[in-house]
């Protein structure tokens, strides 16, 4: 406890995989949480499948990536 | 608001993603939300991995595929 | 196949649920889903416990409401 | 993008609730994701139903509570 | 590892959930995974809110429970 | 009902995800639910994408594997 599920758009990169591991752990732990009981899982989810508007980001938001 | 996860076949086509986007965010728009406060996320499942009736939708509806 | 959730705000209204279930419904059997096979659950979260832009949209969007 | 779902027991504060839509988000910002992009929705789930190595947390774990 | 969601109709017995919990973790205790880090949450949705076939199961399926 | 979501580590093997199938389904069995309504979706995510206590698990739990 917690479980944190994180979906992004795919492409995130290893390093930023990291910080989110990280830094979201870090806000639980802040809270009196004990570290090891965290769990975060990050889900890739491509931006043709993504839809925000009624169309897909692969399409409205052509040129912004995952960081 | 709302956040849509839909989980389907693997192998799904573009055009149906597309599809279901687009549908999905409008009953929601009928219902008076802004359409670009709909988010809405497909993500695809191998039938290998999918199971119905405790087997695997591979064996039990190995000639059924996704739109 | 498919698995369907939804998730909004509390307070949306019996009818606008069944809206939601059948019109989401429709979106697949068009595709040429069988209408049996489309499973639609819809979760109620407090606004309370749903953050956008950082603050819960109880604060930020304290006047909008769920259909 | 992206969308954050938060599993807890429940029972946390509305000020814990706070901290973590805003602690959550801001990691995504420090990645250079715009905050009004960053959706988390925190989720309670009684202890009864929280289950870890084959036993519910309520009686597992039964002292421990939510922040 | 690994995180087990179950969706059931709301009214589930105490009971059959703490089978649910144990009976599930059984199985990958069998596959070689240590008890203590499998962990399984079951939730429960209203059947108003859980619609199959297009409509919601409080009509549909009016007579039947949850274990 | 139920709808069942597995989250894993990539790599399961075919046979692994096929007793989890038909094991959890089996559970329900048991508590009266009829074999054909048990829904068992097996989502795979990388260990580098699964946070245990900060990190990611392809670095804390290198030389574990999933079944």
């Amino acid at each position: 406890m917690p479980i944190v599920v994180v979906k992004m758009w795919t492409g995130v990169s290893e390093d930023a995989v990291e910080k989110i591991i990280s830094g979201v752990t870090k806000v639980f732990v802040e809270l009196g949480i004990p570290e090891r009981a965290v769990e975060v899982v990050v889900e890739e989810v491509p931006k043709t499948h993504w839809g925000i508007g009624g169309k897909p980001a692969s399409k409205t938001m052509a040129d912004e990536k995952p960081p």
